[in-house]
């Protein structure tokens, strides 16, 4: 799906004058046409500001290194840009990490074997043998790392040693364990967590029992990336379906998760296409 | 559009067998012809049983006094229902307290013209002026009752003396002022609030500010039955809106009022139509 | 997730005065406690009456023969109903028939997998190989009558040999061929299809190109029963997805995939549950 | 609303290298910040290519006239362009004409009152007096141009008079009159309708009828610009709302009401802010 010689390049920078000529005309210069650009500030005088732009690459006049070396010396630099250029040649790797549940994770194995997502799964981490079968039958590899109170630290380290520089990002589909802020920093990529609730809505163990005693009308869910802090990272993605009073919390419990592995997707997507920036505490979805 | 000659019958009591029978045989032999009906059981063994019930009144073979003293003794005592019988011919009559937004208040005014409401207004009352020409461009009755820290005692005294036995219920369409307990107990009807967010999200006085701070992708709002504890009464119903990175405070709020308008309407209408019983904290919408 | 031992009566019969209590009456009398009732009647005065009731066989002072029986005998023949009843101990029968999209497919035999659909599968048929592994790894006989102008009338035979008296009820899940109304009066069940489009839009061979040329902001999908006349049988479920100018024929190929399965998922769950009433070329979902 | 001193600019050409650079330098070198940018190619081998601009005017140095001329000039010759410039403190005049349904009608009365659409409102025509009242409570002239077969290219005469030159696009808030060809060449402005149905669905006189018979879950409404071909114009903005086997004619009018008034509103609010760009027979809403 994905055309196969394109570039998105996204930048953060103060807001000032002159940054999308530069950066158009620095494009043009070489080569690249602009097939998408997007941008956001978030004041025009004295904010920050975000664009992504995806270009071609057929006719540029560089290689990908000296092209990258170039744009940082005659445009990064100069306006104290954070950037990225993704290739759209080299997909992103994405880890699940997976406990009991298997809709999100089956939903993200078949939306890839579809070719919807455009990524690899190098692998599959689950605290439980539960998803073996399903993880093999799509040809992943699968780890099993049990994590008790008392072997976290030596589960992280052992994940850690399976992820770190081996994936581009980590997905967590329903799994069920809270991870450490130096897991986080260890890991060095960005973690995805689908909260299974309308944030910030019922935060905790149980929200759908929560939401049937508080007899709600919508229940919702959360795509969110892990900060240190639970359940309060930068919201990427939310959705909400339509419940009754004859609901149990067993009937909720399915209905969310058809608003669970929606919005997940939809949140991967956006990550893999590289159309999520952040800001602070905030997401730009572009 | 309200057919002029049904009769609504609302019912709570705890479950056991034959009751939907008993009902149904007594309407049936008064000759009721039953033109809907609901039911819900929280637990068929040990719950609470509620119905709604509309039927016809043109058959029936006595006037409505002894029909209602026949019900309570032949059905509603034996099964210790808590029950209530309201007449298609009797519009409920709703006071609407409003403060300084106007998007709730013209939307129940228009929808009431238009003859989609089945209600009279009797009343409006509002801690300012700024409605006066439009509510009495509908022709409703205007009261204004300031508001301060000092007078709201007073000021509650006023708005009971006028609503007191003239009312059928009260809707806040956005009334600025946190109504005591003992208001609620004195007016004795059941007040409807427009909450202006998602609950149980972001619950207090600027809630579009925490959610652009929070940088969510829906914003919300509840309607629900005003109990003593602020914000914390039975949910009749809820809806959302898409928003997006873009938003301020100002185009979040924008986005809102749509969604606050739809969604008190829609719970005026179905407490208007008896379709709301009330569990606890929770309620059914038949 | 079903409760084991309960039953559902669907009734339809000309409206008058005293079905609803007749019905419950006779239910109480032979110890079935209602735990779910709904009614609908397209005119009180010389309509259509259709309801569904749902109650616990546990207290039943007759086997279930003899109690239907009596209920012919009693209330259904008086009042000259159509009626059914369906136990909750003996799932339905579905057969799913597929081509060689993928996504109806996996979802229902996921869904039937974590026991949300209540349903047994004793086969799947094909006109392609496509679908054999993973009809298999569900563990489900996966059985390929291929299709070709010539072949139709024999390979509708072949099929009708595998369901007939097999199944009792039939789910097309992106089959691409169109059943004759001959096998669909000797089928004898109820077949249910997913239609890619928002109903009445778009009908025919290609509906995503056809809304990528119109523009539109929405694409949608209906589940519908099937009928001799192509896409006009009674409408059972529809949903929608927002879509914008950026997509392509394929990307709205794949955000209509997304509805079109929810949409398949909680039709055939409203049918399995027996919620599904079919009134001339409308149904009533309860 | 509306930041007081910004332009937008909206452009169309075939879709070449150097398109973005050429425009953002030019902003660039005459001191425009630009604030907002959104653009779309149906195809960056030999497609078209659109575009929409936002900048702030406060470091222009030039008078608006020259830069005008200069980017004539500069870019939009040299690349074919199709262009607009829209001046934020020169709000769009819109006409409204309306026939007997008062929902859309009054829903953008009310919302130019809060100042939420930017706009100048300077007439409202109709071919009945019915909503004078209305109009002339929020302060609009209001003009009565009553339609019959024979006399009506004359009214479409009288309603050209009155709009030619004085208005900057029109709204039919359900104006049930076919305007001639002539009309639509004539007026020399686009014109917004709302449809009220999910377009390409129920075209025709009676949708809620016909949604009614064909048993739909959702109806919906459709905003677009209209062409000669009847309903058939570019469309702007979709939505729908679930609905039940509960519903009549009636009751589906008056949900179809709350989409339709929504529906508009946000078509006209996107043309308002030139976000609107039109191919062919589909538009680009940025």
């Amino acid at each position: 799906m994905q055309p196969a010689n394109t570039a998105r390049l996204t930048i953060s920078c103060p807001d000032k004058r002159g940054i999308v000529a530069a950066v158009s005309q620095f494009l043009h210069n070489h080569g690249a046409n602009i097939i998408d650009s997007d941008q956001h500030s978030t004041d025009p005088e004295g904010g920050q500001f975000f664009m992504r732009m995806e270009f071609h690459l057929d006719g540029l006049d560089l290689a990908r290194e000296p092209f990258e070396r170039a744009f940082a010396a005659v445009v990064a630099e100069p306006f104290g840009m954070d950037w990225h250029l993704w290739y759209s040649d080299r997909p992103k790797r994405m880890a699940i990490l997976v406990s009991q549940y298997d809709h999100c994770f089956l939903d993200l194995l078949w939306r890839r074997r579809r070719g919807e997502l455009g990524v690899e799964i190098p692998m599959i981490i689950s605290n439980h043998e539960a998803m073996r079968r399903d993880a093999e039958g799509f040809g992943v590899p699968f780890h099993v790392i049990p994590v008790t109170r008392d072997t976290k630290p030596q589960a992280e380290a052992e994940a850690l040693a399976l992820l770190k520089g081996q994936v581009d990002f980590v997905v967590l589909a329903r799994y069920m364990q809270i991870l450490s802020g130096d897991f986080l920093r260890e890991v060095g990529v960005p973690v995805i967590n689908i909260h299974h609730s309308f944030l910030p809505a019922f935060i905790g163990a149980n929200p759908y029992r929560a939401a049937f005693k508080r007899g709600v009308k919508l229940v919702g869910a959360t795509a969110h990336y892990v900060t240190e802090e639970l359940d309060a990272g930068p919201i990427i993605e939310q959705d909400v379906a339509r419940v009754t009073h004859r609901e149990t919390p067993e009937t909720l419990m399915r209905l969310g998760r058809d608003v669970e592995r929606q919005v997940l997707a939809r949140a991967v997507k956006a990550h893999v296409e590289d159309r999520v920036l952040v800001h602070g505490n905030k997401t730009m979805v572009f």
